[in-house]
């Protein structure tokens, strides 16, 4: 396992290639690097390794769990607290997910497309796998193409180019076009893995590509857009001040893949349950980080409340009641999603595809509620709470300070503190990207709707109806 | 095990007191029977009895799962799929988990009191308990109290006798008065199980009581209330027609229960605990229960959209994607109350208390939303839909019939089979027993918030606001 | 005007062609009956006449406003407000909007179709209305065909009759054949006026057909169900026990109807025309007795609250904020409906469609939502209540009051007569009735967003974001 | 009336005593001028003058409406529209509101307190308005106390000053002492109107103190806090780019203010009142802005879904519906509560409370769940979408262009400019500020809910229920 130190040297290593604000940065300096440092931390202490590092199938040593190919339902179940865990600790995504759920997908995908079209991208992947390990690599995932006119198949769009699709085939490696969005903390990955994003047709195969490049490859180009807790003087600052998270439009310029890094080229059924399957071990990692995201707002509220003396409360109570539901209800499916999971003939174990859609949308739809329920019990201040200059300011600070006061027992700074990461958390550009990827991040509530719809077994429950309405015999006698 | 037609038999020698209508009946024909006869049945089924039957912690032997105190995760799960299967089947409640419930309650608190107090109560509550397995009995249990005054204490109420309690102590036993509402199923109980309904104080003791009594013990009077489905012509009729439950208001007057069907006797702060335990271990019951109910009602509005010829409609498929999210959140939280189980002193397996309690008041609160979804698909027929006696009229059938029609490849009297019935179940009295069942039985979703925030560990989310905030150090370097 | 005891005489006059339960009845008991009754005293309480009565446009006569064509937004207005206070006497339906309801509209759409196709419908519906006005008599609306496959067209099915429509034209009438479902109280109603329930195709002309009929004319066959609440003993009797409310299925068996009573016959654009202006008349009207329906429910609750010693408690406050909420939402856009409202070039009054639908969905989308709160504040005791012989039972009845008890202030009998009617209410196959009426009665919230979005200038709020994103320049210098 | 080129000269006559990010301003360059600018052009504006404009009931003379006095319902209305219509242009708070609705605050309960207490206030306030109307001023309210420990009243704090307070009177005016927080766009206004923030008991005359002073007054100052869109390049910029909002916390530190601007003093009663009525009126307001909002918000949404090809999707339109009904129940409360209105003592027009009050409730709890509709139409892209210089860039613009392309019909730079808004509208902090602002400016649902239970007759839907129930007789013959 590397140290962050190590970490950080790769990452110094690599060609700039992102583009943001009108510069082409290295990456030194791109905000989130603290995120994924803590993955790396993490594994180091010792309250948590059982969480944060795992026994590797193909050696038997202890590895990142970032770097794990799930092989039972611990894994998955130690997988999501592991997210919770360390995503509440940031505040946000951690970052590294993206990269090992798109790894999971490809073991079960290649070894399903290698048994049915005698392909070899199995063995190759295990290939690029061990070396993944042992280097504990980052990785991210490029799946969300841009898609154009939204009611167009990929073939059917004016650009063809909208969909990442093979444009050559050469004798050691092919040439792919496109750009995928959404595609967070790309800048600070290693490895980029691409998938496809939707079910195609049978003529439809040169959209139907997987490949890993490193995150400097010819012809990658990160064009970035970054958001920044505001900066702040150092004795009031929160552990995020100054921190921030980073998203990439990422382009494939006409980007060449030697063999060994293709994982899907031209299989067309397979792209759609390449989709499908990521889709299932993001939501998966969602019913870790998404808890993670209530456990936050949820102890905001609380400590509001206790701040200005209302932690008693009915109505606070019934709110933060709501919070504990939401964040419980979707990990408690996560938990449930782990004991139902299937092992593959792969080996690797895959969740349960309804629990861990319900999970899912039941966080995506209530995302913004929860943002309303920390807004109500705050009350107006997150969005009219003085600078931190005016705080410490020889001039106004002993007036500001004077009112802002609230309960005796905690001091003007400790509300400031709390306020300010409050507003920071929840009236800026960061809350804007974290209600934004509370709905859309690892699929929408609509589509978690098609996934479980899709999958449910209905048919199931009609029967039952027919039989109780007296419609069919019932096969035993009851009632 | 025994057979339904031995328990029958056994409801039959029971003594008349049951008031009803003005009438004073016996055990013969009392509405729900077939519902309790289907847990003796669904015991032989070879397909669900590894659901349906379990192995005595005592004997080794088989048992009816109803009678069995549970011993691991695995049991409390086997237990959550029998009720969702069995529940599913009779459109409701399952009758025979209240009784189950309270005495895994008793196992564990009697121990626990035992430890502290040194009474006898668990050896006792051993011996009732070996006998009710043997004999395959069926129990109920008298919870709440009838409570008065709202915001009064028992011991504050101007009638003491509005909370169960202890009126004399004798050598040989104890007389209690009082009366428990809402007590299901009790007259096709042979057992009633009275336990406390609040946390008590120290100087309620008198109130501190938990008895085992028979159904037809002298002083036990049932007063009750019936719902029945509305009768059907026979080829019209649903597997529910003319059947129904069963609502008693049980009343001690002054009851003498001997020694050893004493469970608790004046230990105050045990009975909290038993009102506390006994609503977790029925919370998890409607984790089985609820989603059973969210199977039929869905089952319904599929079908409905099927024959009326808009099942591939989008807000049918919304629709049911909602119905499947709140079964399966529900579901699925049960199965982490399981995993998240714990082993009691007495060694009883106790489910965890946050995702019972999540999952049980996601269900209440949604009840009422999915019958609304379900008239929403069904459209105002069952409000409104002509007799089963005019739909075979030899005057006016043949124009019913016609008018009645939908989809082609349906016959319209399975049309008018689903529509009765779907008027049985969601627009009649028998609606509305469901619906306030969803919302009140096992703990309202008030009580559901009380238990979650007692319970839940607020601190540790306030305290990871604190070291986020900037106000405490983390004590581990991150983010 | 009438009095109710003319009206009775009237409906005894009557020819027995109601078909309910396996008999063929006349008019003499028809639950419902006291509701229309309602219609006619309130014409004479000094204190709503100015509400219950209006002036004819016809003769300047005193009228009841039941039979008026409304010629100003005050009307709109006196309209609202007596279905409010006198749906909410009965606590449902007032069952004579209908009637009036589709009479404004073929005001407005005679005089429309005339002005294009040059027929004679309005000077016609004139003579047709002023013997209505004269005669106090009571209407109802035949609108929702049965409608048979849902997807297809009246001229797609299977059977063209599933929509009801012409099938002969002669020198004197006109042939009708089809059914009508949910028609609320037609049984009581004098005249059926029957009009088409969708938009038609330029080819489905045959199905665009508008008349009125005397209720018992030959070959009109109403093929019944009714609802009553329970039946109490006198001392415990609530103003509705015994009461109920009857809905029809109104079948046109081959109904010959002459010319004067035909509005519309053939001219399919005016068909669908027709259809809407009724949903918006209607939904005019349930911005009055939907408010009706909550101020039940939350005066229940209330009370309930009250009985209970829970009135003061925060969560009680909450939920009745809740129904006054609701209530006065759609209440208050009644009245906007009315201040927004347009006058035909027939004279009519027509309110505004977009208030009148947010209106009307509102109270749609809540109604199961008020049941849930009226539930949860009043407990289970709905559910299980002792029956009334049970109350006043001589051998158990003292012991049933003495548990039933609440606040010393309220004496028992008045806690049960409120809970008793409180299970009628809610608990019960009027319960049911009342909320599929309160979901689809009018047009269903499917059908209100339909009309909402077929009407909502939503280019203007495009034109507005075009301009403030900076796609088009604005107009004027803003901002 | 001025223009704004007049108001820009006043503001820069005032003294610099603006606190912000550690500078002292004057008031050149503060963000949201523009906004107030708008105020003043639309007053010219021929198109809407029946609206901005309105006649002074104390000279007859063409006044700013932002400078009147409500005299009838019919001013209400146009005050509303103006509001709406102005407030969707700048997207937001149209910051004039807050100083006229003080001052009609003022009208009225300086008449009240005068005939109460023979206090002369009302012929002061008289010339101060006059005054007003005259030089067309900015006014703004500084209403709520920065309030410490929430539970305790303004005599329990530990330091009085928590709320404003009387320290000194003196023969020629009063010295008062305190800080306002959330007080929208003060350091625009010419004059600040300070009224009462909550009920007050006797002994809390100190605390019942209202004034109006010079935005620049000594010892007044104002820290504040701005938000500002993000900047763009002119080409690509929209209405709002880099123009922005300041909220001001402002402080009262010793200020004195001469007899004739003090408007009560000491009349505990009428501060609670005034606190009140300020309510009453600024909710009415919000029935104005509130719809604008959701204006600007759905036609973002329908020019996304245009854009992107799925403007005919199902889910798009039942979620356009959504934001309509918020839109227009809001709106049509408002003139609901126009309709309703009451023509106080002093000549001033009050609206109805209970519609107001719904009202605002009902956009206060939709606010977060709209920004989640047009979050969930908008896709991710607001949160990810590269900057300016990126799509403008020599280097990587082509891709970025070629890659952000959706229907045929509209341009790459189209679709840019709308969802680069749309970032800045929901996706910053702005967008944060309007969440808040919609939640608790104007007062918090719970503050509404407050008002509506206090003013709402429920005890009529009390009795009501008693009479149905059969616990009271009808007075006349129903149902």
């Amino acid at each position: 396992m590397r140290t962050k130190e190590e970490y950080h040297a790769s990452l110094e290593a690599m060609r700039p290639n992102i583009y943001m604000g009108g510069e082409v940065l290295g990456r030194a300096d791109i905000p989130g690097r603290d995120i994924l440092d803590l993955t790396f931390d993490l594994a180091y202490v010792p309250e948590y390794e059982h969480l944060t590092t795992a026994t590797s199938h193909f050696t038997g040593e202890k590895i990142n769990r970032f770097c794990h190919i799930h092989q039972s339902p611990e894994d998955l179940m130690a997988k999501q607290e592991m997210t919770r865990i360390s995503a509440r600790m940031v505040g946000g995504c951690i970052a590294r997910c993206m990269g090992i759920d798109a790894l999971n997908t490809l073991s079960v995908i290649t070894y399903m497309c290698d048994q049915a079209h005698g392909t070899e991208y199995f063995p190759r992947f295990e290939e690029y796998m061990k070396n993944f390990q042992k280097n504990d690599l980052v990785g991210c995932c490029a799946q969300s193409d841009v898609k154009g006119h939204r009611l167009r198949r990929p073939s059917e769009q004016a650009d063809p180019d909208l969909y990442l699709r093979v444009v050559e085939k050469k004798k050691d490696g092919i040439v792919i076009r496109g750009a995928k969005a959404h595609n967070s903390f790309a800048p600070l990955a290693e490895e980029i893995i691409a998938i496809p994003t939707r079910f195609l047709r049978e003529n439809e195969g040169d959209w139907a590509v997987a490949v890993a490049v490193p995150g400097d490859h010819p012809g990658v180009k990160l064009v970035c857009r970054g958001a920044r807790y505001r900066d702040r003087a150092p004795e009031l600052a929160s552990l995020h001040s100054g921190k921030g998270e980073i998203e990439s439009l990422t382009i494939f310029d006409d980007v060449f893949v030697p063999w060994e890094r293709v994982f899907l080229c031209g299989e067309a059924e397979f792209g759609g349950q390449m989709a499908l399957l990521f889709s299932l071990f993001h939501r998966h990692s969602y019913t870790g980080c998404k808890p993670a995201i209530s456990d936050v707002l949820m102890g905001a509220a609380a400590l509001i409340a206790e701040y200005s003396g209302i932690e008693k409360e009915d109505h606070v109570g019934s709110k933060l009641a709501e919070f504990i539901s939401t964040a419980e209800l979707v990990y408690g499916c996560g938990i449930a999603g782990a004991v139902k999971s299937t092992k593959m003939p792969s080996g690797t174990q895959v969740p349960d595809i309804v629990f861990c859609n319900v999970a899912r949308k039941h966080a995506g739809v209530n995302i913004y509620h929860e943002y309303d329920l920390l807004c109500e019990i705050a009350g107006g201040l997150p969005a009219t709470l003085p600078y931190d200059k005016e705080f410490l300011s020889p001039e106004v600070g002993e007036l500001v300070r004077k009112y802002l006061k609230r309960v005796d027992e905690v001091s003007v700074e400790d509300v400031y503190r709390l306020y300010a990461w409050v507003s920071d958390y929840s009236c800026s550009g960061i809350a804007g990207v974290l209600q934004y990827a509370g709905v859309h991040g690892g699929g929408s509530p609509i589509m978690e709707d098609i996934a479980i719809l899709r999958t449910y077994n209905m048919q199931e429950k009609k029967d039952l109806v027919k039989m109780i309405a007296g419609i069919t015999k019932p096969d035993i006698d009851i009632g």
